[in-house]
């Protein structure tokens, strides 16, 4: 009989629980369970090896040393850091939701793992991944998945967050209102029915785009201390995230170079970028995508 | 002749820094046009009572002092601030995007204004908010956008955002997962087609939603040092956002109180939420709204 779907979702935590049990033990481990779960023993062994696997911090240094313990999920695999290398970031082979994240890794000169998983793998991999998308930023032995959590992490790690909370708080809002432009741009590349792209294309050039990049450029006036950058005195994650958005834009033909002009903001941005060694050596060897 | 719509987004730039001269001058502000935009004058004119307005920082303290040079604008009365309130949160009258931030400052005990935008006087108000969306936070003369941006901040001016970048960082990922499940919820919400909507609902109820709180059950189990709270020892606003949600969906009979007893976490978190006097206070006196 097979196990309904409520009961499955209540027991991954028991089996979550035994294969930590397992992978964090020295020897081996004896699963004792309450006995309205008994009969469930076979679903519970059957699951074990595919179960999501979060790992604390404390298990990072002394490593795994029995890789024959470890579930079968190809996740697992992050557990073995090379020394030299502390992230790894994990999303399709795409710029999406990932490429900020890439940024920031980039323009601070990070030497990490970038690991674009293709789309025939991804099922595999989905039920091992913190709330079950990518990106996912794996570093010290902690999974941090959703894409801004990651942007800004990396970004307080590697000094591109803002000076002060005030700040932070200004570049935040920004790179999260070029998120929210981002997904309403990926809202319409991937709608088909073709009236209604149209249409969701149209509020996107004529108000969406146009409004969000003319605020940036009153925002700049009043919040930036130095011309190019929109936070402040120097970069911020907020300025990677807007040159992503426009770059991906630029990619996807909805804009071209001279769309720039327009607006002040984004004219000096690309200045900026364009003479950061650093990213642009990220940029110039990335994969070719095409969105 | 109606001024085409990219000229008029254009234009704005040059309203904005005008309505800057004469909101930040002593006297009055003569205004100098390059020679293309003369023409515009009539246009300019007629915007300048409008226009959005960004105050900088060192604008609050020294207060404006000629209330009869500001702009017409609803917006521009949150520049007197009575001095006991360093607070203002606008939002419509639901709790949607905003409960959050609502929270935040409940359970902090901070005196704020709470400003219940009504759908009526929206439009109005649209065009003066950054982003043109509520929330909007106003404080220490900054308008500050995007919902998420705004409870980070208010979570770290009131300690309730994690000890170190490492938890703050989970403590992220937890509250952008949270506000991407109510994103979810919204969006079937909202649906129109009834169909669709049935689909959209039960995705939701038998993946979306028991994953993410199957998730955060391994995950406190992991990175938890204390029974009820999501990350180390003490109340984040990671615990406050995903209580808000599960309260969301209570109101909207998507759940019902039985439906916490599978996941060992909110039913914690709960006993937690209802032992705090402040968070309790602001919950029991709230305005009373469907969702």
């Amino acid at each position: 009989m097979r196990t309904p779907t409520w009961k499955r979702k209540h027991l991954d935590t028991v089996i979550a629980t035994a294969v930590k049990l397992i992978l964090f033990s020295a020897g081996p481990v004896r699963l004792v369970l309450e006995e309205d779960l008994r009969n469930e023993l076979p679903f519970i062994m059957s699951r074990i090896s595919r179960a999501p696997v979060i790992n604390p911090v404390r298990q990072l240094s002394s490593g795994i040393s029995s890789p024959e313990t470890l579930p079968a999920g190809e996740f697992e695999r992050t557990n073995v850091h090379s020394p030299e290398k502390r992230f790894r970031f994990y999303y399709f082979d795409i710029r999406c939701r990932g490429e900020l994240a890439r940024f920031i890794l980039g323009a601070a000169g990070v030497d990490y793992e970038d690991i674009r998983v293709n789309l025939a793998s991804w099922p595999a991999l989905k039920d091992d991944t913190p709330f079950k998308t990518l990106p996912v930023l794996d570093f010290n032995g902690v999974q941090l998945g959703q894409s801004m959590a990651i942007a800004r992490y990396l970004a307080t790690e590697f000094g591109l967050r803002g000076r002060t909370p005030y700040e932070q708080a200004l570049a935040d809002s920004v790179a999260e209102a070029a998120d929210d432009v981002l997904a309403s741009h990926l809202e319409f590349m991937f709608e088909e029915r073709s009236s209604k792209k149209e249409n969701m294309k149209r509020v996107f050039m004529e108000s969406t785009l146009p409004d969000f990049l003319l605020y940036l450029d009153q925002f700049q006036k009043v919040y930036s201390e130095e011309y190019g950058y929109i936070v402040g005195s120097k970069l911020t994650y907020a300025d990677l995230a807007v040159y992503s958005l426009l770059e991906q834009l630029m990619s996807a033909t909805i804009i071209d170079m001279n769309y720039f002009s327009y607006y002040k903001y984004p004219t000096e941005l690309r200045k900026r970028i364009m003479s950061n060694g650093k990213l642009m050596r990220y940029i110039n060897n990335r994969p070719r995508t095409d969105f």
